[in-house]
C-alpha cells in the first residue's frame, strides 16, 4: 500500500502505526480501523480500548502456579481445590487451554509452556518454557495423571512431550496423549492424510466400547 | 465461538470485549489479538497502542475548514496557501481524501463531507453532514471549480451530488465529476457493467487527444 506518512496529521499517522502491531492488521486495514476510532460513532470504542489496552498491559501476570494469564498471583483455576484431583493437562498457550475450558468437560489443572515449545535453535530451552516449574509441581502436589495436550504435529511439540516424559521416567506417573482421530462432525473427504493415518494406525477402538 | 465470558480473568475478557470495536473485528479475531498483545513479546506494542490512541482521541479533531481529521484548528493541506487555487473537491471521507493525495496529482483544496452523504432515512440531512459549511467557503474563497468526487454508484452518492450541484446554480461555477471508465491495467473482462456503460457512454475519447 502507498504511504500515508505526512499526508495526514502525524497523531492519526501514530495511530496507524500502533494498530499494526495487531496480529493480520497490514497497512490498510490499520488505516481503516483508525479511521473508523476517529469517526463520531467510533470515539467511544477507542477510548475504551485505550483504558482496557493500560489495565491489562498493568494488571494480568502470569500465575505463579500454572503460568496461565491471571489478575492475581495464583488464578482462579488453580485456586479452586476441586481441581487439584491429581491430573494435571500440559498446554503450549492460553488459548489451548481456554479451548479446554470451553469444552467443559476437563476437570483437572493445567501448566502453560512459556513460549510454548522447546526450540533449541531459537535459544527456547527446559528453563525458558518453565519445565523445572512443572516438575517441582508434580513432585509437590501428587500428580498421578499427566496428560501432555502439546500440538503434536510439529517437530518441536513432539520433542518437549518426550522431553516431559523422559523427566518423569520412573517416577510412576501415567502420562498419557490426547487422542488422535477424526473430529466429531467430520467428514472423511476432509480430513488431513495425518490425521486419517493416526486414527487408522493408534485410534482404532472396537465397536462395543 | 463459544463464549469465554468467566473462564479467564475479568481484565482479559473486558480487553476481548474492547477490541471488538476495531471494524471487521469479531470473538475469536478479538480473543487472538489479546493474547498476542498479553504475550512478552507484544506487551509494548499494547502499551504503545494505548497511549496512541489515547493521543488520537484527545487530540485530533475535524479542521475548521475541510472537516478533515487534523490536530490543530486549521489541517495542514487547508493552511497552504497554493492549494486556495480556486479547485474545491468535495469527498465523502477522510479516506477518499488520502487516496486522492496519495496518488499525489490533484493540486488544490478539499472539503469532506461528514458522514458521507445525504441519507434522509438515517436523519442526514444538509446540516449534518456540513453543506452549509461548504457553499459558505465556495462563496468566501472565490472557488471557480468544484469536483464532486462523492461515491457515484449509490443512490445516497448521487442525491448528494445533486443537492449541492443545484444549490451552486447559477452562481457560474464549474461543477465537474471524476470521469468514469476502465481502471488503468484493468482488463475488459474484469470490470464490472455499469463501468463498462459508463466507458462506452460518456468517457469516449477521440484518440488524437
Amino acid at each position: 500500500m502507498r504511504s500515508s506518512h505526512g499526508l495526514q496529521p502525524p497523531l492519526v499517522d501514530e495511530l496507524v502505526e500502533s494498530l499494526r502491531c495487531l496480529p493480520g492488521v497490514g497497512q490498510k486495514t490499520a488505516q481503516r480501523m483508525a479511521f473508523h476510532l476517529l469517526e463520531r460513532g467510533g470515539r467511544s470504542g477507542g477510548t475504551r480500548l485505550a483504558a482496557a489496552l493500560n489495565h491489562a498491559m498493568d494488571g494480568v501476570r502470569r500465575c505463579d502456579s500454572c503460568q496461565n494469564f491471571s489478575d492475581t498471583e495464583i488464578c482462579q483455576i488453580c485456586e479452586k481445590p476441586e481441581r487439584r484431583n491429581g491430573t494435571l493437562c500440559v498446554v503450549e498457550s492460553p488459548s489451548d487451554l481456554l479451548a479446554i475450558e470451553q469444552a467443559g468437560d476437563y476437570k483437572g489443572s493445567y501448566f502453560v509452556l512459556m513460549g510454548g515449545h522447546l526450540s533449541p535453535i531459537d535459544g527456547v530451552g527446559p528453563e525458558e518454557i518453565g519445565i523445572e516449574r512443572l516438575l517441582d509441581r508434580v513432585r509437590r502436589e501428587g500428580v498421578t495423571e499427566l496428560i501432555l495436550a502439546t500440538n503434536p504435529p510439529t517437530v518441536e511439540g513432539e520433542a518437549t512431550a518426550h522431553y516431559i516424559a523422559d523427566r518423569l521416567d520412573g517416577q510412576n506417573i501415567l502420562i498419557t496423549r490426547l487422542a488422535h482421530g477424526i473430529p466429531v462432525g467430520g467428514e472423511l473427504g476432509y480430513v488431513d492424510g495425518f490425521t486419517l493415518t493416526h486414527a487408522f494406525r493408534g485410534g482404532r477402538k472396537p465397536l462395543s466400547e
